[in-house]
């Protein structure tokens, strides 16, 4: 059988409820398809900052490297919200998805037929919207410098930050966003603030250089201001979206409460080696850790893209997906997806629901 | 009678037709209620490019400053979207904007009950949408130093800018904020990303020194992705939202477009002294131009914000404001606006039956 290690982070709040089910999901479908894993659980964020003193400790990277994947589940919670940013939950998340190079980040927002009336949006415009924001995940204004406090030159305070783009951080980004696009509608649309910022220009400039290799592809370019608004008026114009780090952080978000689900919404960050980072769309929801309440579906969708996208596992990674559906169809539903006519249940319940379904 | 000096800048596009109602509609309410305006017609953006080479002609500004207020229609065009970055309308706009030091940008998104259909987002997230992005509009990394190209340390080519903010600029904005959150719901939002970028942290640190002579607002914080998403999930949790450049630029056009009628949505730019600058949200739609399809009312509503806020003639404004949604009521529309069992007009037409209700 072919056998793979896995790095789990269950992080906080949440995290370790949906991380819990998310493995019993893989171990199964894996199972069924002769795969076998060696899980590592490690520490990352809060629950690290609490046992190590760091949100990010040595030993969690280097398992993480060394392993063929790693499922993440949320990180956060306000006991550290008041932290210096090298303390916070945060800043293990960015060192994590620094120190693993998954420079993308793939963010499907898919609205889920049965979910449908959980949009806020008007039943025709969210039914069908199915489309994947490709986010530069390692670069921009995350982490260009130089950046911090200081005075300027009257003697003032100030706060400042850099975006900046390599030509290769931006090719790469962009190969990855127009293979996508490829194996999907064949559309791609690359959003940045061109009409202002030089940073936005060189990130057009050099997708538009990059596309002359992906001649199949029907590129256009959107203004980030503009993009904001198309997501709401017509989110099924998009196909695949590609974007800087801190636009694709707003407008992935964006998109994602489109659907009305975002207790659904799966997510993977991928480098051009090594594990990739796979992890759930949604927070850590400090208010509801613990009480059985999570919404497991989008850390179990993300252990299929880690199948599917990680290791090269389809065929397990289908059987994930299928039974998400069946278990959809099957009418079983956590609190934030519920409505009238569906079963509700716990975490874990809907866990072994899904496991039934598998 | 009073008397002022009003600089008008149709620009680009249906920037001239709309601009063209407002002054009639100026010119009536001001008449009833003893004002009078000396009009100066002046060029900025295309328009500019087109006649002087520039798209802020140095006599521009200058009759600008010297005016009462300025009314500005829309730019830009697709014909002068391949220019150079210093050749751009939008560039003109940038200049006006740093030349006037109209550093708080006010952009009411409200839903209109007759038009509250027109949203994508089901009536119930939608109806009494009412509220206002004071973003940051002459400073961050709209304008901040270093900025543009060159190549790093592996002589790989990079684009650049800089987001910073000194301490009054934040304390001026805050400021503002604070004021029109006292005379609305006493409700107010900053909107940042200060767990990750350093300038948003200083951000809020003073806001929250700014804070402490308003206390009787109630001050919340959000993440800007966050932002995003409860825009949508439910517009009504906000009143007054204050944020920067970038995300004022991104978040309030995606609260225009929540009222799903941004042909409707005035915005205000105000300084500590001299003229503001009044004008539409929308662009300049090239696509229907000198085709009396063009929607005046946000333009019409521009003028009552700049007698209200640019001038302190509330009676004169309060006579704007009443008309169009008189004018609403007895059925009349342009073609964005439509819907069966209303009156389609053209521009010039419904810019008449404002006048009457004027
Ligand atoms: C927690 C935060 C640092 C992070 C980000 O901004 O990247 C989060 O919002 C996300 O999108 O994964
Ligand atoms: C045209 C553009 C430069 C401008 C901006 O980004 O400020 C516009 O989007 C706006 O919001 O007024």
């Amino acid at each position: 059988p072919r056998r793979y290690t896995i790095t789990l982070l269950p992080g906080d709040g949440i995290g370790p409820e949906v991380i819990s089910v998310a493995k019993d999901v893989l171990l199964l479908a894996g199972s069924l398809e002769g795969i076998k894993y060696d899980f590592r659980e490690m520490l990352l964020g809060g629950a690290a900052l609490d046992a190590t003193g760091v949100p990010l400790p040595e030993e969690t990277l280097s398992v993480a490297k060394q392993s063929d994947a790693v499922l993440l589940g949320a990180i956060g919670g306000y006991k550290w919200d008041i932290n210096e940013k090298h303390l916070k939950p945060e800043t293990g998340l960015l060192q994590i998805r620094q120190g693993l190079r998954v420079f993308a980040n793939l963010r499907p927002a898919t609205v889920f037929p049965q979910l449908v009336d959980a949009s806020t949006l008007k039943r025709e415009i969210a039914e069908g919207v199915d489309l994947m924001v490709v986010r530069e995940l390692t670069g921009g204004i995350y982490f260009g410098k130089p950046r911090g406090f200081g005075t300027n030159e009257n003697g003032e305070e100030i706060g400042y930050n850099t975006e900046i783009y390599a030509a290769h951080e931006i090719d790469r980004i962009a190969h990855v966003a127009f293979k996508i696009a490829q194996k999907r509608s064949g559309k791609l649309c690359s959003v940045d603030k061109a009409n202002v910022l030089e940073a936005s220009m060189f990130w057009r400039k050099r997708v538009l250089a990059i596309a002359q290799e992906y001649p199949d592809v029907e590129l256009s370019h959107m203004y980030v201001d503009n993009a904001s608004m198309q997501l709401i008026r017509n989110p099924k114009q998009f196909d695949t979206i590609v974007t800087n780090n801190i636009f694709g952080d707003i407008l992935s978000d964006e998109a994602s409460m489109i659907t009305g689900s975002i207790g659904m919404l799966p997510s993977a960050s991928l480098g051009d080696s090594g594990p990739g980072l796979f992890e759930p769309i949604h927070g850590s929801a400090p208010d509801i850790a613990g009480q059985d309440k999570a919404n497991p579906f989008a850390t179990v969708l993300s252990a299929a893209m880690l199948l599917r996208y990680g290791l090269g596992e389809d065929k397990a990674a289908g059987r994930i997906e299928n039974a998400v559906l069946d278990t959809l169809n099957r009418g079983f539903r956590t609190a934030d997806i519920y409505s009238a006519g569906t079963k509700l249940v716990g975490c874990k319940q809907l866990g072994e629901e899904i496991l039934k379904s598998v």
